[in-house]
């Protein structure tokens, strides 16, 4: 225990409690008052080190109750598929699968429901948009804005970021049309035609379609449900094939919202530096915790080659086309291929979402949607093992969605079509791969609230999924 | 004449009395009512072929005037500079023309002016754009559009085109974000790495960065300041390498304004099949005519290979980052692309500039404009007509600059530097090339007033080019 801190030290004592059952899931931690006085620590220390465990998933915070042990409810059988290793390939998707891709993207169960009122939230956004379009002067509307983007919300954008254990300066970051444009920038700018591109798998497919439009070959890494990208596996793939870059989503990878653990992201890490890997971080789904959010693994990038890509799709709103990346030893470049393939971003648009994170609206609708999408995840996890067969599902502690695992015989490909033609929209496990595994495991988003339509929907995919 | 329709002869009558100097610069054509007595044709007909001449900048209407002779007024002094042909290489740009880049994308002499009132046009459209949020309803900001935008916006711009003489249907339309992001779509579909791509000469700067991010070579095809790239050039060129593709801008190139006449559109279309070349239109300076917006190369596509690129950025505001796209045979391939780079476009920014479209706004917009444009153009050209040393300008009939050539021994790149120091913003010439030709010439816009620190920049230029 010599070089650890006082804060570390705690978090291993409380952890190894949780480990020996010491502390049962669902189960109240000691208060922190009584950490500080048993344990002759300041209450700094002792919330530095419960923050820790909270943003790895472990515990939870409830208001005015006290941190709970929140590793795994009762009764629930996790996931047990895990990718094979296979050569690197070029990416070849589907006609079917784009199709699937394409009415997915909504991350819903049915199809576009435009309907009712709009939240108070994005009221607030918009006005701020409005705001900002009325305070639009002169020839304002004649120039470019620089291809880093408004000052003012890489600002905020530094702010928000420094909550979460990355002090980054705003220069540190570029402005872009969402989360996917800042991962086709890291790309352009880290990797060239031919080169082999490691992903989790299963993981997103956006990533593996844009793989395939840049002409890179992909390797995929087994990635479980609770701690991301499997580092042994990625080890072995390093060692067997030239790998230029690694994209990993260590904060709620998709489809099934895995937390990567501490220790990984540093071996992480460590792998990039001895095989010169382009570390390409997928943030977009940071804000979405149901907790605290976790540290970025950008925070520990001593070595400047983690490149962090996020956007305000997930946690604020799909329309804005806002997103931001950061982008380490390639920035330069990445500056300028934004330039030279889109010139800029609308300067309006960028000011008015810095005026709504700078007077406090995006930090209270974060904190409120925690607690809706805590609700909505309980509920849509309850209902899965309600189901007549086996199901096994992803406890995820951020994310918008759930992986689910079905018996051996399911087909979940198959059941696309026909779900299509129900009003009901799946997205089907091998989507999230290119090597055609997962057949028998869907994702489930829980974004949207379970209002009645969508819980018949719901209601009706185990017949949809399971009798085929 | 027997295969020709009445409009064509009358057009021809008309062309042959210009060159015959029957009537000479600023002269006025008979009247509409007296074409159609003496002529014996309708008044449709008549207004047809004069449109036509007016396209192609040969006369121009001027309200409750009729139309004058607009060819080339008295006394100016045409460039003679003319591209020389070299072999195809890769682009390569150096560190101080991106800094020229990034500066000069304002077009404008003076560093950023940002104060005074916003032009009447520019709050309809940011009301418009404000009403689009308040309508935002239900669930809307949750959804990404599709990728090829609001259809909504792409019926109006079919509208739009179907003025200029293209009948397109919404369904050959995809929303980008700026003409940039178009033109970067449009190559990356069209090409491969390491292919030869034809460009005008001198020609938009950003068209060779993009090449030089992607891989492309160059090949550079001289182009005049009144009829755009040279056609004869252009055979040999195709005779002699092996291109994939070719960008022109047959409305109003960049730097000059060059208006490439219908004949020449012909056998640039003849040419592109009979070497299987990809077209790529840049339309983006067509809504800037000072007379009718000529009809787009495009309209001519019978064989589907001209992709057509354009944006609101240099006719309404370069804020909005909203543009377009036309694929011909590539459309599904750029549709798909546009998903893997970007996902999406605005959805309520899309509603919002086709409300201002729908409404008529726009196209009272762009008649305004055009008397502010030629206004601006007329005194520029005047002004640089008083410089000290011969002076040489292009007259465009649309664009927002003008291309000025100066005596042999000015070196405009080492100008550019100075100018900064100074406070003025020029552009030299070997940025619209990838050979450092045109070392003595540089555009200037017209995109601006002369209000008092302009005309006072203007007033410097002699002093900071002529006397190095």
């Amino acid at each position: 225990m010599g070089g650890e801190y006082l804060y570390q030290q705690l978090e291993g004592w409380l952890l190894q409690g949780i480990l020996d059952q010491r502390w049962k899931l669902g189960d109240r931690l000691p208060s922190i008052r009584s950490l500080c006085s048993e344990q002759k620590l300041s209450k700094a220390t002792v919330q530095h080190a419960l923050q820790r465990l909270e943003a790895q998933g472990l515990i939870e915070a409830r208001p005015k109750a006290g941190y709970f042990v929140s590793l795994q409810p009762d009764g629930v059988k996790k996931p047990v598929s895990r990718a094979r290793i296979e050569a690197p390939r070029p990416v070849s998707v589907s006609d079917l699968l784009l199709d699937i891709m394409g009415r997915s993207a909504a991350f819903d169960l049915l199809p576009d429901l435009h309907s009712g009122d709009l939240p108070p939230a994005i009221v607030a956004l918009n006005r701020s948009i409005g705001r900002a379009l009325r305070r639009q002067k002169g020839e304002d509307y004649q120039y470019y804005d620089k291809p880093a983007g408004f000052v003012g919300l890489r600002e905020q954008l530094a702010l928000h970021h420094a909550k979460r254990g990355w002090a980054v300066s705003p220069e540190q970051l570029c402005i872009t049309s969402g989360c996917q444009h800042a991962l086709f920038l890291a790309l352009m700018a880290s990797c060239e035609r031919g080169d082999v591109v490691a992903v989790e798998a299963p993981g997103f497919y956006g990533v593996l379609q844009l793989l395939e439009q840049l002409g890179l070959r992909v390797v995929e890494v087994p990635t479980s449900m609770d701690t991301g990208m499997d580092m042994d596996a990625l080890e072995e793939v390093l060692e067997r094939w030239k790998v230029r870059a690694c994209i990993v989503s260590p904060s709620f990878a998709t489809p099934g919202g895995a937390l990567m653990p501490e220790a990984y992201k540093k071996r992480l890490l460590a792998l990039a530096e001895r095989h010169d890997l382009a570390v390409i971080e997928d943030d977009i789904y940071a804000d979405t915790a149901l907790g605290r959010s976790p540290d970025p693994l950008k925070a520990l990038d001593v070595d400047d080659r983690v490149i962090l890509c996020s956007s305000f799709s997930k946690c604020l709103s799909r329309d804005l086309r806002l997103g931001w990346i950061s982008g380490a030893r390639w920035h330069d470049r990445i500056l300028h291929l934004k330039l030279v393939t889109q010139l800029a971003s609308s300067n309006y648009l960028q000011q008015g979402v810095s005026e709504y994170m700078a007077d406090g609206s995006f930090s209270s609708h974060l904190r409120r949607q925690r607690h809706e999408l805590r609700t909505n995840r309980d509920k849509l996890i309850a209902s899965l093992h309600t189901w007549p067969e086996e199901v096994r599902t992803s406890i995820p502690q951020g994310g918008l969605s759930v992986w689910v695992e079905l018996p051996g015989h399911v087909d979940t490909l198959s059941s696309y079509m026909r779900g299509l033609e129900n009003g009901v929209i799946i997205t089907p496990g091998p989507l999230f791969s290119v090597s055609g595994q997962f057949a028998n495991c869907l994702r489930i988003s829980f974004a949207h609230p379970w209002n009645a339509s969508r819980k018949e929907a719901l209601g009706r995919l185990p017949g949809l999924l399971l009798n085929a």
